[in-house]
């Protein structure tokens, strides 16, 4: 294995150049890579903020400042892992199926060559069609990881059944996750009603409030993480699981939220052998300042990668 | 008819209070007014920086700073006419097709009443449910003045017919304007291509580009504008036929463009009879700065406003 | 008790309609309701940064995206309480004295009906009007919870007595307070003076520095905060509790702050059977960034509202 | 008379030391000088956005990018005329009598020197405090070139007299200024109502509009502002007189404004050999973008500079 | 030859995708081309504010809302010429003399192929190096339309011969440049010094300060620029000669300036029959706003190519 | 012991006047005072993002919200040093070696005169200068307290050895520190490459990361930062230890850091019986928002100095 070809910031500076995920060469379906990074620049299913559709781009740049050894994991996937940049896949601002079509067609390409992947939302509506593929290709349902300050089972909204806050239910619904399988990280209210929280209950998901990661201490939650071992796993990060301080440029902000050493922390610590894939969502450069957002997101993309290399598949 | 009850400045701040259109008060179908404003909060159909979502919102606050005597039509619409805010239809970002019936909705109502309206939007592509609800009561093809950089007669995107770009394509052939009697103001290149100007020379508009509008004079110019008497018209105003300096809060911004100075200059020296209704486009308030842009805006309604003073039924 | 009739985000977008606070009817003092909120938009005492007269503006706007179900009290205001927005009482950026004529009017009103309030301010200075307002009605002297960076207990500045500083000093002096029934959380250094802590020391505040929080460690120190029982008690609540990595947006911000998370914590946990009224103050959304200091504040005043409601009078 | 004694770009970079108007020494009343320039950060009658107490100290900082030779008058003032910062007067944020018996104390003591002196404000309500000094110790009314787009002889606001749209009005009832020799530059509608241009009319001020200005040409109107020969002349210059898209940074922007350049022409072409002092207000930082506004003020003072530079008394 | 292969924006959304200058695809010195595009992230010279390393990439970013059909020339470049981005040349923040080797590399692998290019600054020190590169290539001096608001023939500063208001005095001594064939449009004082435009004097320059050109009027003005024939010409454009209106994000920016209109008009009647190169320089993106001063230079940058589109070799 | 002469905020508005540092006096090396803090406006050898040129001025004018009294060490610095403002030292943006002897001259001054000095950067390359002028007039290497993200023993980059990550390389090869002696709190991951920590380890620097410091405990971490005794001791703090959140405005941010309350504490309850100096650096204003980053910085000042108050000499 020969590990990725960045650009080193010793070479030339980082600030310098087209510029691709962490300034990895930008590759293809018939291009030899272990991971393949790419963006889906749709916000059209955003209720509140939009703007996330400059996400790929604005990540793109900023990960120009990405580093990749992990001091816990004692590895980096820069050495570990051959990881392209993939473009975007086709999308459309207007139209939610056409996106979807694309992403699965991206998703397709990459699982059917038994590699894995990584997704630049967008808003959260482009996890169904993420995990939608991921069950086309495997035929199993997929243990998720869900990093989120919302549960994402919510009802149809202005008759709409998937915008942004919806594709956990539909997944449940299409059997594309396994309910015993599904741990949310970083919840918190107040909500709309009580009720927002049945399907969770209803279904068992391990789900871990703010206040109760708090309550448990920051160690002993990372222990608590289940390890679902060789079930296909995917985890779907949406940003505003951190604070609005940690992260302004998002869609629908939560006060009360996690810090970056706490996500970062859990990233490290987590074990999960099988990871397929991966998404990060809800980044809206528009509201971000000092690309303090998009800067979380490379080193929470970083962490989701050594994940990958930790558990390399031909190790 | 008494004139308009918006809150003095000199009584109450004008930072203060829950903030309508202008302060006036908010009114409903079954209320004796002469002009309702209504917002479209509506970005669907955005192809580039979206936002304009909350342009209703922030019009609303920045119309605290509003005034309306004119130093040249020596009226002020707040004593000629009865305004008042009739809140935002319904919309719903996902679905273009639900927003287009609120619209209609609206319009259907105030055209029934024989009253105008001021739509507040809301990408460009609102123009056409604007256009067909106006058609469908009065019957017969609008006038249209039509401030913009862009012709918005271009073809399908991405698959889609009806972006933002596109209004005016449909407009045509759905019968909803009459082509001799559409005016194009701010119009600038470069183009994508020469065949971008097709629909508008097959149909024999009057395309006023800024290059042309300096050419000959700002006041030589206003007098060009036709007057379309009796023929009902409508006013639709983007924002973005302003440069970006005067207008930086916009989604598709093009440099060279119009002066706050020279647009409210036609708009005071227009001569328009028979104004049903207007519509303003393509405010993106998280791209403003100090608010410039929906300031801009705000002066730019009062002037319509004055238009429909000025040419007021019971004159 | 008929809950309140807030506009549901799942029938029209947030982002949509005329904003009130948490979209909920505007109300006079004629209607029936339990809880009404009002702005207070007076800036006119702060001593470095203005601003915070537009902040019951921008509250209202960001408001759109409040929630009310409590996970900890498992109850949410929405449904227990008729809130309504009684829109801004009279104010004059230039006299503080008619400010305060303004602000004792709308409490006066409120309190005669029985009912509570809440007003946004506004500098702290409003603070002194709100009590003493208070006061007037009640007749005895008030338990008040205070949340701040700062005593507030300082001597004139510049010839001025009430400045945003100052209100505690007053109240006191006044007899407004029940000095044995102070609570300050959050206060912090470096001080201009050992003697900026007299005030509190000879009247027995308890007074909880963020470093006595964090020492004593958050449930702990939930614990400790004292149930006043049935003394009419006032929470003031100065946004500059926060750190300014929280809440950017404000007037005189001091570094090493609480968190959200632990502010939220605390108001949801407080036992407080007789709050009669509060306020939020030293928003300036001028000096905000992508709204989360007035996001914190909505998040802050529904856990005040569902401390309303958990001991609601009538239960 | 030597020249200014500012400390040159070419040998310490400009954002280097601490931060006097232009660079220069600061000074005191005990020194020698011809021109003593200082701050009155005052925003206290304000009546929409607040923020210019903060415009001494950002002139200071950016007019460190000052430059003073002017093409025109081929002349430049740093070698004319020793000119110094004199620091702030004394202001209290919530006094305006106090304030201004500050503003009066400086004036005081520059004019009884026979000297010049620029005041940076503070919002336009400060003027009325420089042309009280001006006529106790000159004992004869001034002559007033008015830079604004509004009036400035509104009517009492909130019951307050002294707001910073009213100093003119009070400066005509006190005789502080000769109404035969007031000329208004840039004003501009809408306005409230008709009325507010009768004070003006009935006291035969010069009033210029936009419209006006352009209308006549920039040349033709240059040479059209009076010369008041000995009449000592003072220059109050509102920045909101130009268009938002050049000064942004300001409480009561007006669309349809002046640009840079032509104000910049007027100062530079100006003959007024008895300047006796002159103020720049309502700059407001916070409002402001990459100091374009604060810069804009800059060189407009520098133009200011050289007009008494150019008729220096002891030439 | 076939034209560009820019991507559509009407097949990927314009915000979708690795961002290359104007979509294009990234070339090679070995593929084939007529114009190669280069970044040159320098900012080591900046007397005030820095922040132009970061121009090419945004300058990338932002093009994708390029379009090249010019209106007046009745061409597009994507049609006419083959144009490909290069990448960024080898740079170094800390070392100018590194960085001009970079830039003198690709200027002189792209004129080795005789073929032309454009080269995104950096500051304007970087002209110095371009134009050495040219020199040495072609072996005559060349001829220079310079837009700027500096002379750029300013002495040392802080002892530093280099810095970025000085590459012209250095490209006279170096003849690099034919005096009689230097143009400068935009100039506009205060300067330091009368001393300032003695090297333009004697050098009998072209100087057309933002007055002249106003004075003539933009038509007229226009047609006096020089067309230099077969004289091997380049166009340096520094951003500045805009007014900060039109582009706040820039390190020394000078009130009084050009606006887009003009500077756009100007490019489009330029004759230039041999234009082997040309540069924009000191767009500053941390000091933009909305990417109006980077859309500025996007439009800038179509106009240079339709330049040398419409004097294409091949022709 | 006179203390310091600042200027209190009760007299003249924090806002007002010329901005020294802490409104201190500006000083000479002629007057008699107890610590001089100087400004180093250099960011020439910055990697990313530069702007801290600019952090002088900034902090000077934040510096007026400044307060002295620690509630930890229960002394105030403006009480018992006599502090004053030095101005900057010599800088020049294109030559790090004038630079450094711009730096060198001035702490030349500083220590020959036994006083004790604070320089306010500029990037991390200033540190070096400060450490060579140290260990020239003190003949011993200094013990060092580090704060920071990066380890700062960096090789070379881009071919230059003295960017603003590897001053400490330097320094211990040029012998100015003791390896011993060297602590470094707040470094956190991902690195380039495991590699990076060579230096640190074979030296045996006392490092402590984020998650070390998190998982000993704030007071018990507080406890284990050695006590250097009479060892000369430096304190550089480099802005970016703090987390993005609390400091945005920095050149090379790194997610996953220190708040502010924890970096206070630190400084609050650290024993360090000879401090003879110490330096700020990295904050980068441009890119700050509401000043937080420069305020933090402000606070950290202030207990550096209180840190010197604490262990006066003359004790």
């Amino acid at each position: 294995m020969t590990g990725s070809k960045s650009i080193s910031g010793r070479k030339l500076p980082r600030y310098s150049g087209i510029k691709t995920f962490f300034r990895l060469p930008s590759g293809d379906f018939k291009d030899v890579w272990d991971v393949g990074i790419f963006g889906i620049p749709y916000d059209g299913a955003t209720s509140y903020r939009p703007g996330c559709r400059f996400a790929p781009s604005r990540i793109r740049e900023v990960s120009a400042l990405g580093r990749g050894y992990s001091l816990v994991r004692e590895l980096s996937w820069f050495e570990r892992l051959n990881v392209v940049d993939l473009g975007d896949c086709q999308s459309n601002p207007m139209d939610q199926d056409a996106t979807y079509k694309g992403i699965e067609s991206f998703w397709g390409e990459i699982l059917a060559l038994s590699r894995r992947g990584i997704a630049i939302g967008g808003d959260h509506s482009v996890t169904l069609a993420n995990l939608r593929a991921c069950k086309a290709v495997l035929n199993e349902p997929l243990a998720l990881i869900h990093f989120d300050a919302h549960v994402d089972t919510y009802p149809a909204s202005w008759g709409s059944e998937f915008h942004h806050g919806a594709f956990l239910r539909h997944a449940l619904k299409e059997g594309l996750v396994d309910p015993d399988k599904v741990v949310q990280i970083g919840i918190r209210g107040p909500l709309n009603d009580i009720a927002d929280l049945d399907i969770g209950k209803n279904n068992k998901f391990s789900v871990y409030t703010v206040a109760d990661i708090r309550r448990l201490g920051l160690d002993n939650f990372c222990q608590r993480i289940p390890d679902f071992g060789q079930t296909p796993t995917f985890i779907t990060f949406d940003i505003d699981c951190l604070d609005p301080a940690y992260a302004p440029g998002t869609g629908t902000p939560v006060p009360g939220g996690l810090t970056t050493f706490e996500v970062l922390s859990m990233l490290q610590s987590l074990s999960c052998p099988n990871l397929i894939g991966a998404d990060l969502v809800e980044i809206s450069p528009p509201y971000d300042h000092a690309d303090i957002t998009s800067l979380a997101g490379v080193y929470i993309l970083s962490e989701i990668i050594n994940i990958m290399a930790a558990f390399s598949r031909n190790d």
